[in-house]
């Protein structure tokens, strides 16, 4: 348990209420109980205040209402700061894998100190894993990989050979990264040559990866995630492909090879991008789109299959409706 | 071996004809050949019976023919009949992994009775396995766990920790149950915090999912898999999703963040659903729609991206033929 | 290093230039350095040539020329011979895992000479595998499994029960090839019944398959993959389905069961396939389109969701352009 005071200096949030109060976890607003806090960000969910159990809320000045029986927390962004309050409660805990020392690790390969290897994982010829990552049964690592500081990979998580990542990353169970390019050139008879692929994957610091998402090596030179960039589960990354700093994309996207994604892109579920194309800085791409062509814009938002700017989209909507309007008052007359 | 009575007999048919009738296997109505049983629950199949080489036609009365060299077996379901049927001739046999013991169990794990596990396995701390399940090769356990019984895990699937199963599911190979869920909170830098995701996946009893399909577990709270689900391939179901009773989704759809779909819900392949959205009960959703809002009849059948009423989809394609034809004419006369 | 006139003799290629000139790496027209060869196959990557420092260039007889400084190497098609001059200048390695032999073979399983087999790998019960196979770390291998010569698994790769492989193929990490198909008999009670699936999977010779792809084994009988198939990343493949000679995928396509694919179809990236349908030969579908009937005209190409012929679609795009403009001049003048 922690009091109020306790947390409030942790965050540095001011507290109106009792500070006394003790605090025993976080939760979400309507689930929350009696020496709970929980947070309060949007105006949409201020209803939910009158039946919330919770002891402290943490919020913006704007929603403080002292005629409820709460303690307050005020801070600029209660999303974000929940988000560390709720690594206060519960800190990520490193899990402990020396019971079972069946590994294989080759000769040749490099762990710095306080690595911690799972049961079944195999670490191929001169790869080199940094300072306190954390390596969970059944992780594959190929030849002359380099893995930085802090990393997690996830069970059966499968790091190719030539593979570099940065630190503080984290991979999810079964990603796959540093899969061969999908490159065939057809060959007279209709059967397909394989392009080699002979680049690799390059994944900067800071960077989160979902579970079971492939990322292709390059066929030359790299394929490259750059530092900050989110990926959620189930992401097919094509070879030459590279995402600029702190983009986040959402489940079950794939982007073609050789696409140059730019930084701070915001891009959702099951988009689809086409080979070789560029986006802007800041450049939001809708669920379910699929891109055809590059946007050169900064902040442009993309929807629909083709993808063309939002504003265009919806007027093409309302403008689909009004002609079907139009059509069916012109029957009517007839 | 055995004779159409005997088979009757176990599955409540009624027989017309050869009831002394060897059969030796079941088999599709185009490949069936003699000593071998098929079905016919459609009329569209009807046409396939005079080249169809079986010995045996499980079917419903309408479909009888005496004129017809077959044995008939009358049903009110042959296609459900059908599939006792196969488990008849060829029952699911459990594999035998006891020549290879050479898996890695935490001395807290507790393993009931007639547990199969197989080579390479990792089983964490304080995880239960209950009676009779198997775990095949390269499975992966975390901590905390708990399985119900006769439980199947096929290979290389991961359970991450906290992840509670019922009793008669069976988890497909690279299947990740419990990786994190995707929550980030800007930072005014414009990088991300990551939320913690502190809660976990609860499975239901008699739930199958696909092979390579990913389930996310909850912020706080649990991302919840009710009684009787059927998930296919390559899925993802977001942090703090709820599935009802008895639905089925077809592979490589996307269910984002905090939805509750219904019970008895069919939800066809690469379908996306939009974060917070709720599906009411015997909903619909035709395969590669959009679900944008949430859908509150009961029944109702969606498509198209964003996704509308099956019978608006329609109204709207007739529409826009219609107008497209009127306008061509009328280009015509000028 | 490799002298241009040792290349060329090589790959049947016309030498005008300097064919004493060495060569140490091929590489991209964008990167290439001294002493490095790159390809120009396409007029829309002349431009390059001028800032472009490869010492040699492979390319067609038309885009020869002799004022720019290169050694040129003539060939027909310089995107297949590149693929060659690849692999000359960096031959694929076999890994070599003999220093860890912990891995899990049942007795009555047969391995071929020259095989590799990786830490962690299981093979269960009279499975065979093929000369110079090789099975990276962590692969599973079920049951009366038969794996031709040359095969490359890659780690993580999961080869179910009863599944017949050809020689030389290719199969990324995470791939499962024989999970059930998804099938289920719905029950009076609106549960579902499972449908045994009791066939399994054929893949024939020099098929390519992607990461974390997915192939279902059929009902009964065989889902087919054809000699020369190439399927890339994250691709579901239903039960009961055939795939045609030289077909390639791309990521993230969903084929239904009991399709039967055409042969030399190019399907694009999330491409939605709906049960039982045929395409015919050499058809070609444009990504993110889901195909809704069977495609019998060899060569058609379709696009859109539902998928219409690209022809019609474009003509209906333009057409809808032209009824919106007209639409908004009649506004404007009322």
């Amino acid at each position: 348990m922690i009091s109020v005071r306790e947390l409030a200096e942790k965050i540095g949030a001011e507290v109106i209420g009792d500070s006394q109060q003790l605090l025993l976890a976080p939760n979400r607003i309507e689930l929350a109980q009696e020496k709970e806090i929980t947070f309060l960000q949007h105006s949409k969910y201020l209803s939910l205040l009158k039946e919330c159990n919770a002891s402290a809320i943490l919020t913006t000045s704007k929603f403080v209402d002292t005629s409820l029986p709460f303690t307050w927390l005020v801070v600029e962004d209660p999303y974000l700061t929940f988000a560390i309050v709720v690594d206060i409660f519960s800190p990520q805990q490193r899990p402990d894998f020396s019971h079972h020392t069946s590994y294989f690790i080759e000769k040749s390969a490099e762990l710095a100190e306080y690595v911690q290897v799972g049961a079944g994982v195999y670490i191929g010829n001169y790869s080199k894993i940094g300072y306190s990552s954390i390596l969970y049964p059944q992780v594959y690592i190929g030849d002359k990989v380099q893995i930085g500081e802090n990393v997690i990979l996830y069970p059966g998580v499968k790091i190719l050979n030539d593979t570099i990542i940065g630190n503080n990353c984290v991979i999810h169970a079964g990603a796959v990264i540093g899969s061969d390019g999908f490159g065939f050139a057809p060959r007279p008879d209709g059967s397909y040559q394989k392009i080699p692929q002979k680049g690799n994957v390059v994944i900067e610091d800071n960077v989160e990866i979902g579970a079971n998402t492939c990322i292709d090596r390059a066929v030359l030179g790299s394929t490259i995630i750059k530092r900050g960039v989110k990926l959620d589960n189930l992401i097919q990354i094509g070879h030459n492909v590279q995402i600029g700093t702190n983009t986040v994309i959402a489940a079950q996207t794939g982007i073609a090879g050789s696409c140059q994604i730019g930084e701070y892109n915001q891009i959702g579920g099951q988009v689809g991008i086409a080979p070789h194309l560029i986006t802007a800085k800041g450049v939001k791409i809708n669920a379910q789109s699929g891109l055809s062509k590059s946007v050169i814009n900064d902040g442009a938002t993309m929807t629909g299959s083709p993808a063309m700017l939002y504003m265009d989209f919806n007027r093409s909507q309302v403008l689909r409706k009004q002609i079907e309007k139009d059509f069916l008052q012109k029957k009517d007359k007839e």
